[in-house]
């Protein structure tokens, strides 16, 4: 029979979805130029030459059984090296080859993460504002994901709430900085007073509470700050990246967990994570993106485009009076919708063509999401229709 | 705290990369052309043309979101157009693009069958000898791995046995033909006898059996016959299917399940397996590796080398008074080792430099599997060793 856990899932479609394909039925009524589609963070800028220049000379040089033949499901050894040197090259770490696990992308570092610490029952607390698909990422696990209420006047750690909500059941804390859908980094205070409090409840509790870092927006930094990098401040936590964004590859599924050397049995959750794959049918990543993402490590491609166009929104969302905190990376701006209710707010603004995001499901009920990982030039068309909207439809 | 149950798992090494890794370093000391390594099933025939060329050809020419964007989680549709067109043209068959779902090779594509058809405490049966990675592939998602005993005359399915297995906790049967490590082939009588039982069975118990048919080495067959298409003869089959062996890119990890769309629920089973998908972070397949393949879906690699290797090793075994079972396909042999403990047998046969493994793990205990993927030249030098091997020390 087929599994009705899964099958009832079909019902409930992912609003960003929805609003995407509405999205692309208006472009074809009134042409893609002209709707303003801020709904999906699919990277525009194009992957670096580095890249795709690797990938063709592989397939051109390399013996067949070289570049087509199974990876270890560790993965390959050489990649496994670059990434490390890379990081502590960047972040000031000492990882080894040993501590990297590549994996289809960030999707799949997490599941591997999540396995790798928790056990069906525990608890993952997840701090608000999030990325709505760490619900089934979390659940689907067997352990229950328990969303800390945001801190809505800068959308770092609400300490308190988190602090309430932990118990022994408590296995790890999955953060995302810079955030989808706030765009907000955390700072070191907040990494700081994470890293304690993680410390002293895992003293408490008699177990170990693991961090689990998910980054794929590392790279997209603003106003010419780092962002700081969560694994210096805590011992136990596993990195989970993507080069999707960096490298403008999301359809190539390339990332990795980095265990930290320092982490409890840091020696051995590589290791774990490879029997995980077994179970869940990983295995390893795509030989020849692994090999191609090694020669482009510390590549991106033209990330400044995304400050540009955050400058551009946030200036006008900020003149027109809506309260937003200014994004410290991503793509990703969150305003405060102009009523309570962000869905109507963003129902109201599809007349403007103007397609938004409410985050009700991203735990920022009242705010609205927008994706501006778009041409420039689209996002400077958008911005009189946001003024028009705002003023026509709330008299700002 | 880590996960004990992963953490377990560590310890129980698996024999044929045990094995794999002696015939490594043991041709550190003599040479890579002298030792015998006959254990890992890894392609040796190179990659065609049309698959490397049409991945340059992307490369060089698609604009790069096009390329490197997100590919949708149900996989790209030109692709699965052409995946189900294939499958129609060459098994009489009536997919449409809607029931074909790309997966990261066949282990990805078993992960998915697997959830989209079981719950937790249910059992899958699968008739011996089997691939080891069955009892994580199963156990791991809750439902209970159930061995159906092997009919050791021929390998074919032992009836008797299966039937008295089921139950109203079986939900799927799980089978691999033509198989690892048998080489044999299900006979069309079988898949009609298995039909049968599996119809007789789900209206006894008032739930639908489902069929899981595994079958990477589908396009490796002998004797100018054709592999019989499982999903031909029972409606609720779900085809596993990676193009590691016939494309030689076992690393590419790309591969699909095919849902009949006869099935119960056909409709819907690919939109449950992208459901499935964000719980255990696969996603989607590598959009280059996904479009790569739709341009060779119905071109393989040299594959008659195989055949040439099977003869080869199939007369000498013959010859030499091994008790063995002509191979359908594949790239595997499975002779009967000339004593009870085929673990003893094949560390005798480590001292000819001959690695072969034992098939207790496979469920053929007393067997041993031999992985020809190797030269022809390799397969001729092997055949003293092997008679030296079988004379000095068993006296044949």
């Amino acid at each position: 029979m087929i599994n009705q856990h899964y099958l009832s899932m079909l019902g409930n479609k992912n609003i960003i979805r929805v609003l995407s394909e509405y999205a692309t039925e208006r472009a074809k009524e009134i042409g893609y130029e002209n709707v303003f589609d801020f709904t999906l963070g699919n990277p525009s800028v194009p992957t670096p030459e580095s890249f795709n220049n690797a990938a063709i000379r592989f397939l051109q040089t390399m013996k067949s059984r070289d570049l087509h033949g199974y990876s270890p499901s560790l993965g390959l050894p050489g990649v496994k090296e670059k990434v490390a040197a890379s990081l502590n090259r960047r972040f000031g770490m000492d990882y080894t080859a040993g501590h990297i696990f590549p994996t289809s992308g960030c999707a799949g570092a997490i599941a591997h993460a999540l396995r790798a610490v928790t056990v069906p029952g525990e608890d993952v607390l997840v701090p608000a504002p999030f990325f709505t698909e760490y619900t089934p990422y979390i659940n689907d696990t067997g352990a229950h994901i328990k969303v800390v209420p945001a801190r809505f006047e800068d959308f770092q750690v609400n300490f308190e709430a988190m602090e309430e909500m932990m118990n022994t059941a408590t296995a790890a804390v999955l953060i995302n900085s810079p955030n989808n859908p706030s765009g907000i980094a955390y700072s070191e205070d907040t990494l700081i007073r994470l890293s304690e409090l993680l410390t002293r409840k895992s003293e408490e509790y008699g177990h170990t509470i693991f961090l689990i870092s998910d980054e794929p927006y590392r790279e997209i930094s603003f106003d010419n700050r780092t962002i700081p990098y969560p694994a210096k401040y805590y011992d136990h936590t596993l990195t989970c990246y993507s080069f999707s964004k960096a490298l403008s590859i999301p359809g190539e599924r390339i990332g990795y967990v980095a265990v930290n050397p320092r982490c409890e049995m840091g020696d051995k959750l590589v290791a774990v994570m490879g029997q995980i794959s077994r179970g869940i049918g990983h295995n390893c990543p795509t030989s020849l993106i692994q090999l191609a993402m090694a020669e482009a490590v510390d590549d991106t491609a033209e990330l400044s485009i995304y400050e540009t166009n955050m400058n551009l929104l946030y200036d006008t969302f900020v003149r027109l009076g809506y309260r937003t905190v200014r994004p410290g990376g991503t793509f990703y701006i969150m305003p405060k919708a102009l009523e309570d209710d962000a869905v109507a707010f963003c129902q109201k603004a599809l007349k403007y063509d103007l397609i938004f995001v409410p985050c009700d499901a991203f735990g920022a009920p009242g705010y609205f999401r927008v994706a501006y990982c778009v041409d420039t030039e689209k996002v400077e068309r958008a911005l009189p229709a946001i003024e028009r909207f705002t003023k026509e439809v709330y008299g700002k």
